[in-house]
């Protein structure tokens, strides 16, 4: 009786990434269901899967465009006959400007900017490309990543950017912070309030994560969301309630390699398969399915240190486990395929077409 | 005046990694030099780089063979005409070993094990390609890793290795703790002891790693040594005092993409570039050279959030600079090609020809 971890390994080797397309489905299928419910646009975010394939499902099960984190993300989506691309992204630079306008000859898009010297360089790239560039304004209300500080600040760079005549001011871009539904709507009807007074509109107000999905539809004026991990799902999304075990999509596959004491074995899959992604304060690098109670405690490259105290009868050297990872985008990342699985049996294998491209 | 930063950047792309070759060719030079100073063989380790082009420069500066972690490094480097290599890694599972076979019929190589169900592997392997495959034992002398767990272990699976027709028992491969060279010298000679009176010997004595190159030939009876991370270094290296900053390297260079407040800045290099790698407890992912007071405090996927408030005048958005990692091996491994600098000008670049392979 070979299992389809055993199957995958001997088939693709170990460590594989395997996903079920059952659960990939259903995932899709949710964040869609959920979009719609709450009257929103769902822009899924491809950075999780990176795979023009997995963008297609997306779309062909409803989803109004899409959302890549680098401009590598974007050409490769693009090449794939794939539209309505949204950059979360500031582009700076001649390389990456360069190729902003190679892209744009071919595809409409939209960036997002926090920074006059960002719209200077879109208006140059769209300018080169003869075409208008959508561009919305990213701002900060309350994590502390990128975007502007101030409603104010907002509506100054809208200001730039409809001023600019090879862009046009297309809305705003929010990430709101798990908690914080409410000073987003505030920094959000200031920030519409002062784009009035300029006589500008945000066509797009974007909101973005996965785990904000228990909050959609809560900020008012919203008429989009971006979701990234939700196709695949991972600890972390367990953790933070936004999924159930049974909703995690993508298992790594690998095989324990050593047993040196009753209550300690090691794993093939280290930190250049797993990632030394702590998953925001997770015990260990990965949940075993055969094995939850063993602990992955720590990484070296290629191999993943087990404490087994906590199991009654621990994997034989050689036995095939699946672990769920913490972060599943920074491990689809490290992976050149993932292999397709349904119903129990492998039924192909999906590039991660845009790894390695920024 | 444009920096050789940028001229990557405008050349490559934005994050790059970028090295140095005049330091490269330093540090291999220094750990040949050592090596040969202690009597020792040099065995680099070659999953920092995973390059054939690097492998052929230590090999050029008088390694004796290389270190491998995993088959598919092994793979790329005996396709590029490398010999003499060893694998430090159980290898197990039928898609392994069909690979290891078809890598045997081409090449000599010295696998490890710490286990009985290994060698069984191994000598089925060597007897599919027709030719005996050498094999060291591996001990953990204290770090709690793989390796068999007391010298008697070593001693019966020295036998086993002996014992089977298309197996030649090689030796022991040594992982000392870097406070461990007493715990492994009472170790290493309980085995040997072991080892006469089975009239068996260790031809091979390997001992591992770049912070242990301080302790290079104190433990008796070694006869190579293998270091991976020296090639390079990193901040970790830095820190445990085996490397300065002027032997780094590799450098990620990276653009200020965001500059939301005095205090608060961001860098196109995230933990799908710098990894999570706390480096052992380090402050931050990585020193910038430009900006040593800078911290890069937290990490998203293409972001590395910088805390200025250290630093007199903060990087505009655009400007390129240049971070020393914490952990430069996974860093390699996110990438697929180093940009090679010498004299401050680019000089080419270097497939990380490994990368993905296993």
């Amino acid at each position: 009786m070979t299992t389809l971890a055993e199957e995958v390994v001997r088939t693709f080797g170990s460590p594989s990434l395997m996903i079920d397309l059952d659960r990939v489905d259903r995932n899709i299928a949710r964040l869609q269901a959920a979009c719609e419910a709450a009257g929103l646009a769902n822009r899924p975010h491809i950075k999780t899967h990176k795979s023009p394939d997995l963008a297609r499902r997306q779309r062909e099960a409803g989803a109004r465009g899409l959302t890549c984190q680098t401009l590598g993300e974007a050409e490769v989506m693009a090449q794939a006959g794939l539209t309505d691309i949204l950059i979360s992204y500031n582009l700076l630079g001649a390389d990456k400007l360069g190729r902003l306008t190679g892209l744009l000859r071919r595809t409409a898009l939209t960036v997002s900017s926090d920074h006059p010297a960002v719209v200077v360089g879109l208006a140059e790239a769209a300018q080169a490309a003869g075409r208008v560039l959508d561009v919305v304004v990213e701002c900060d209300t309350g994590r502390g990543r990128a975007g502007v500080a101030t409603p104010g600040e907002a509506v100054a760079l809208a200001r730039l950017i409809a001023d600019a005549p090879s862009l046009r001011f297309a809305g705003v871009l929010l990430y709101p912070p798990e908690d914080g539904t409410a000073a987003t709507q505030a920094f959000l009807d200031a920030a519409q309030e002062g784009l009035r007074g300029e006589g500008l509109a945000a066509g797009i107000v974007s909101t973005g994560g996965t785990p904000n999905l228990r909050h959609l539809g809560e900020v008012r004026g919203a008429t989009e969301h971006r979701s990234g991990t939700s196709i695949f799902n991972d600890r972390m999304m367990v953790a933070c309630g936004a999924a159930t075990l049974d909703d995690c999509a993508l298992e790594v596959v690998t095989t324990v390699v050593s047993r040196a004491t009753p209550t300690r074995g090691v794993l093939d899959a280290g930190s250049k398969t797993l990632t030394a992604d702590p998953g925001g304060g997770l015990d260990g690098y990965g949940l075993i399915r055969e094995y939850p109670q063993a602990r992955i405690h720590k990484l070296a490259e290629e191999h993943g240190f087990l404490d087994l105290s906590g199991v009654a009868a621990g994997p034989e050297v050689g036995t095939v486990v699946r672990v769920v990872p913490n972060h599943v985008c920074v491990v689809v990342n490290m992976a050149d395929r993932l292999v397709a699985t349904r119903g129990g049996r492998i039924v192909g294998e999906i590039p991660v077409a845009a790894r390695g491209r920024r």
